[in-house]
C-alpha cells in the first residue's frame, strides 16, 4: 500500500492521498518513475534543474555566472550533481542533450515566450510537441498554463492537445502554472495564496502529472483584495504552501526558487516544502548562478534537506 | 406508449411533448437511461453532481467543507449517495474517477475557464474531446455555452464539433445554457427569464439532449429591459421555469441551485422544477459544501422530492 | 425546352434566362426536382416554411401564437399544409424531423446566431455541415450570408467549405443574403435596393442555386445615400423585386414576409414577387403566428396565390 | 531561341528577359499557350475579360449597359469576340461557363470581397480553390493580393496554399496585384509608381506567372510622399509602366483599364502598354458597357493595337 | 577532433565549442557540408547573398544598380563569385533558380513582408514551407523570427511548423532573428547589445542550425534603456558581437551588412566578426548596388577577410 498521511493544520483531520503512480497508466509511469526513483535525489523526490531562462528573460540571467552561458554548463551540472531531470526548450535538447541521453532525464518544455512584450494577456505558443519529446527521448514533457490570462480560451485549448498527446504516448505531464494577466491587478496579482491556490488546481483539472508552483507569499495589502474567504485569512506561507499542494490533489507539486535568495533560505525553504506535502523543487538561478564547486554544494545540501523532509509517497 | 401530460398555465392547453429516449439512435439511448433509470433516484430522473467548480471558481468554494477539497470527497458521495452521475473535468476524470468506474456515471464536461477574466466576451474552449469521454467510459459529454456573447461564433463553432462527435459516437450531450457577455447588460442582465428562456431554446436547437439551466429570476426592474413580450408579462418564477421547459421541448431540462440556500429552500425548489416538466437537479454546492452525514441526508430528502413530483416522461 | 420569357420594365427588352436544373449535376437536380415539382404547389414554386426564429429572435416569436412554441406545430403544418420545404437548425432536425421525413422535404440550415449581440460585424458560424444535411435525408442546406459585413472576409472563407461540399454530395444551395453591418449604415442601410440588389449578385456569384432576398424598401431618404447610380432612380419596389431577381441569374429566388402582416398584403406581395420572376416565398411568422385552421386557409390562399403568378420555368 | 530585347530609356542598356513558357513545367505550360497563342489575338499577347464587378462592386456597373447584367452578355462577348480568356468568380464559372466550356479559357477567380466595408485592412479570402479550377476545366487561376495592407500575414499565408495548389495541379498562377490599406495613405496612395512598383516585385516573389496591374499615375503631390528614390524621380508614365514591368521580371504582365475612359484612350494606352513591355490588357467596363456591336468593334481595334505593338515573346 | 577555442575578453576564460556539424542528422549535415565546404570561401565558412530585398523594401534597392533589378543579376553573382549559397522567395527560386540548380546552393526563405504597414507587432507569415525549397532541391530554409514582436506568439508557432518540417527532411534551418516590435521601444529599441543577444539565444533555443544577426550598435543612450545588467556594461562593438555569438551557442552565426558601407568598413567589419567567432557574412546591397566588376572584386576581397580570420570550426 502506497500511501502517505497529510496533516491539515487548520482543521486536524488528516486525509490520506492515493499514490499517484499506481494510478498512472504503464507509459507514463515507467518514466515518472525514472524522475522519482532512478535519477535525482530517489525516493520519491524531484530535483529539477531549469533552463528555460535564456528564452524567458534572456541571457540576462547568465551574467552573475558567465560559465553559464553555454547550455554545456548547466546539463553537465544536470548529470554530474545527480538531478532527478533538467528542463529545457526544443533547440537545446537537440543541440545539447545528446550528449547526455541517458545520464539525466529530460523534460521537453513545449511552450515558452520572451518577457519584452507585456504580459497583460500571457500567452505561451507551443515551439515543440510531445513527438518531439517522444523523438528525444524525453521522460516528460512542461507546459507553461498562464491561469487568469486574458487569453486562457487560447491557453486551454493549446494544452489539451498537449494533453491528449501525452496521453496518447503515455508522457508525464508537467504544468508551470502560474497565475497571470491584466485581470489579476485588482484581485491582489500574482503572487498571493489565493492566485497560487487557483493555480494548483487549475493544473491538476487541466491534467497535470507535476505541478510547478512559484512559492505565495503573504502580503495583507494585496490579500485584501483577493476573493473571500482568501482576503479574511490569516495564514502563515507554510500553511500556505500546504494548503496550494492540497489543491493540486493527486498532482505532484514542485516549487520553485526564482531568483537568487541567501543559502539558508534556500535550504529552509527545501524543508518547508517537503514537510508541506511538496514532491520537491525546481532550483535555477540559485543554483547555476555559482561557480562549478559551489554549485555541487548547494546541490548536495538541497538534496539531503529534500530526503530529510520526505512527507508524501508519490 | 411513452407520453406526458403537460399543462400550460397561460393558455390552459394541453400538450404532448414526446418521449426523448425514443428518439435517440441505440448508443446515446443506452447510455443516456443508465443515468435515467440504472443509477441514482430512477423513474426517469436526473440527480447530477457537479464538480466544477474548482476551475470555474478556484478553491474558494470548498472552504466552507475542507473536506471537499479532495475530489475523493465528491466522487465518494456521487458513489455512496446514489447520484445519476457525476460531471467533472478532464484531470479529476483521469485522476479520481478510476475508483468509482462501473459505480457511478461521468459525464465529462469538455470546456471551461476560471473567473478571473471579465465575462463580457465570455467563451469556454475546450479541454478534452468526445474522444476522451469514450475512452474513460463517460456516458455523457458536457458542454458549457455561453447564450448571447459576443464570442458566441466560436461558440457555436466549437459546439458544432463536439455535437458531431456526440452524433458519431452516440454519446448523449448536455448543454450548460448561460446567457452571457456585455450584450445583455442593456437587455435586463443574465438572470432574466427572456435571457434563460432564449438560453433554453438555443441549448435545444444545438442539439442538445439534455439542457442545463439557472433558475430563472423575476426581477420586474430588470425584466422591463428585456425585448417584447417579456417585458410586459407577469409571470411567476414557476411559470417562467415551466416555459423554459417547454422552450427547450424534446431536450430534458435539468436546473441548479446555485450558491447555497436553505435546506426548506432546497427542496421546494426541486419540487417546482419536477412539477414545471423538468427531468431533475444539479446540486453542487448545496450538496458538497456540508458534512458528510449532513450531505447524505439532504441527498436522501432531494431524491424523496424528486421522485414525488416527477410529472415528465424522459 | 425550359425556358421563360421576362419582360424588363424599364428597357422593353425581353431577356430569356436559361433554365437551372438543366444545369445542374444529377444530384442537385434529383433534390431540387423534389422542392419545386413534388411536393408543396409544384408546377416549379417554392412555399417555404423557415423555422429559425427560436434561435435568430429566441422564443419571442413563438407568444403571439403559444402552440408555435412547439416545433412539433411548425413540422405538421409544413407535412399537412403542403409546404415545398421546411428549413431549420441541427438540434430541431434531429429531434423532430425524424417523424416528417420522407412527408416534407428538410433544408437544413448550417450557420445561425442570436440577435443579443450588435450585428455590426455581423458573422453567422456553422453549427452543423452538409454530411449532417446528408445523413439526415435533407434534400437542400440553407446558408445565412452577411453581405458587406466588416466579417465578410471569415464569411466568404466559410461559405466555401459549404458550397464545396455541396458541390460534393450533390445538395442544392440555398442562400439567406442579407446585407448587413456597420458600414452599410453610411450607404443607406440594409433595406434599400442596392443593398438588397448587391445581396442577390453576391449569393449567385458565390454559388447559390436559390437565393433568399428580403423585400426591398424604396425609401428616398436612404436611397438618396446609395452609390450611383441607385441614389437617382425612382423605381417602384416591383421593379425594385424585379431587378434583385434578375441580379440573381440563373439562381432561383425566394422572398420572404419578415414580421407578420395583414392578409391581403401577404396575397398581394406574393403575386408580385411571382410576376418579377421570383419561384416562390418563404413565410414564416406570416403563418404559424396563426391557429391552425386559421394557418391552413392562408396557406391555401398563399398556393393559389403562387401559381396563378408564374412566370419563369426553374 | 526566344528571347525578347527590352530597351531601358532610363540607362540605355539592353537586358534580355528570359522566356516564361520555357521555363514552366508541362501543365503550366499546356495551359497558358492556349490563351497565349490559340484564344485570343494570339502571337503570345493577352486579351482579358474580366467579369468580377459584380461581387467587388455590385450590379452598379451594369446599369450604363442593362444587357451586360446578364452574365451570358460577357460569356458570348468572351467566345465570340476572340478572348484569350475570361476571369470570373466560382458562381458564375459553375453557372455560365458550362455554354462555353472549350469556346474560350477560363480563369478562375478564387477570392473576393465586396466594396461595402473599409479597405484600410483589405483581405479578399478564397472562396474557391484549385481543385474547383481544375474541376471547371479552368487554364488559369486568378488571385487579388493587397500588397501593403496591414492584413498582409493572411493575404500571404493564404496565397500560399493557391500557389502551391498551382505547382501541384499545373496551374497557371494570375495575380491581381494591388496596392491597398492605410499604411499606405501616408506614402503617396494606392495608385502612384512607388506602389504599382512594389505590387509588380511582390506578385513575382511570390510566384505569379501573370501579374495583373493598374496604370501608375504621375501625380507629383503623391509622389513627393513615396519612399526615396521614387520621391525625387521624375518619369513619365510610360517609363514608369516600363518599369513595372520590368520589376515583375519573368512574370508576364497585364494592365487593366478601369472604368470607361475615351475609345482613343484605350488605343492610345493599349499600343504604350505593349511597347513597354506588358503582354496584354484586361479591359472589363470599357467593353462591355457598350452595346453588342459597339463592344465588338473596340475589341477588333483593341486587338490590332495589342499585335502591333508586341515588344516580348512569352 | 572538431574543436574550437574561444577566448571570452571579458572573463579571461577559454571555453570550447564544440563542433555543430558532428551533432547533426545526416540530412542537415550533407546539406551543411555543401554550404560550408563545398561552395563558397569553404574551410567551415560562410559567404551568403541574400535576395529578399524586393519584398522585405520593394523594388527601391535596386536603383543604385539598375541592373540589379533583374533578379538575373544576383544569381549570375551568387554562381560566378562563388557563394556559399544565395536566399530568396518562392517565386524567384521557381523563376530563376533552375539556370543556376547545381552551381550554387539555394536557401529557400520561407516567410517575408512588406515593409509598408508598421512594424509595431511584426509577424512574417509563410508563403512556402519546407516541402517547396525539398523539390526545389535547396539547401537550406530561412525563416524571419521577430524576437519580442508582440506578435510572438503566432510567429514561435510557425516556426514550430518550419523547424519540425526541418528535423523530418533534414534540412537545415537558418534563422534570421530580429529584435523586433513596439514593446522594445522603452527598452532602447532593436538595435542593442540587449536586444541582438537575446534574438540570438531566441533562435538557438528555436533549433536554428544557424543565425544571422544584425550587428549590435553601442548607443549608450539607448543601451542605458535595457535591462540590467546591460543597462551598466561598457563594452565594444567587438565584444558585444562575440558575446551574441557566444549566446547562439552550437548554432552558427552569420552577420549582416545592412545598407551600403564604404569598403574598408566593410572588410574591417568581416574580419572582426570572424574573428569574434562568427562563421560568415551575409552581405547585399554592399555587393549587388555595385556593377558587375566592382562587385567580383569586393567579393573577393570579402572572401579573403573571411578565410583570414576563421576561428571556429563549424
Amino acid at each position: 500500500m502506497i500511501r502517505v498521511m497529510e496533516v491539515n493544520a487548520a482543521t486536524e483531520q488528516k486525509t490520506e492521498q492515493k499514490s499517484l503512480l499506481a494510478l498512472l497508466p504503464p507509459g507514463k509511469r515507467t518514466r515518472l518513475r525514472r524522475l522519482l526513483f532512478e535519477f535525482g535525489p530517489g525516493n520519491g523526490t524531484l530535483m529539477l534543474l531549469p533552463i528555460d531562462q535564456g528564452i524567458e528573460h534572456g541571457p540576462r540571467d547568465f551574467f552573475p555566472n558567465p560559465a553559464s552561458k553555454d547550455p554545456e554548463y548547466q546539463f553537465r551540472l544536470a548529470a554530474e550533481a545527480g538531478y532527478s531531470a533538467l528542463a529545457c526548450q526544443i533547440g537545446m535538447a537537440e543541440k545539447y542533450y545528446p550528449d547526455y541521453a541517458g545520464h539525466v532525464p529530460l523534460i521537453l518544455k513545449v511552450n515558452g515566450k520572451t518577457d519584452i512584450p507585456s504580459s497583460d494577456e500571457a500567452l505561451s505558443t507551443c515551439n515543440a510537441n510531445v513527438e518531439d519529446a517522444v523523438r528525444l527521448g524525453a521522460d516528460a514533457v512542461g507546459y507553461t498554463l498562464y491561469v487568469g490570462s486574458p487569453s486562457q480560451g487560447l491557453d486551454l485549448e493549446q494544452l489539451r492537445q498537449v494533453r491528449q498527446d501525452c496521453d496518447r504516448f503515455g508522457m508525464p505531464l508537467v504544468i508551470w502554472s502560474y497565475p497571470r494577466g491584466s485581470a489579476l491587478d485588482e484581485k491582489g496579482g500574482q503572487t498571493t495564496f489565493y492566485a497560487i491556490d487557483y493555480a494548483a488546481r487549475m493544473a491538476m483539472e487541466m491534467g497535470a502529472d507535476i505541478v510547478k508552483l512559484n512559492l505565495p507569499k503573504i502580503d495583507p495589502e494585496k490579500d485584501k483584495l483577493t476573493p473571500a474567504p482568501y482576503n479574511e485569512m490569516d495564514v502563515s506561507q507554510e500553511e500556505a504552501i500546504r494548503q496550494c499542494v492540497e489543491s493540486a490533489g493527486r498532482a505532484l507539486v514542485v516549487l520553485s526558487g526564482g531568483s537568487r535568495i541567501a543559502d539558508d533560505k534556500v535550504l529552509e525553504q527545501t524543508g518547508f516544502i517537503m514537510r508541506a506535502g511538496g514532491s520537491g523543487v525546481i532550483y535555477g538561478r540559485n543554483v547555476w548562478q555559482r561557480e562549478w564547486n559551489e554549485a555541487l554544494e548547494i546541490v548536495a545540501e538541497i538534496k539531503e534537506s529534500l530526503l530529510a523532509n520526505v512527507s508524501r509517497i508519490p
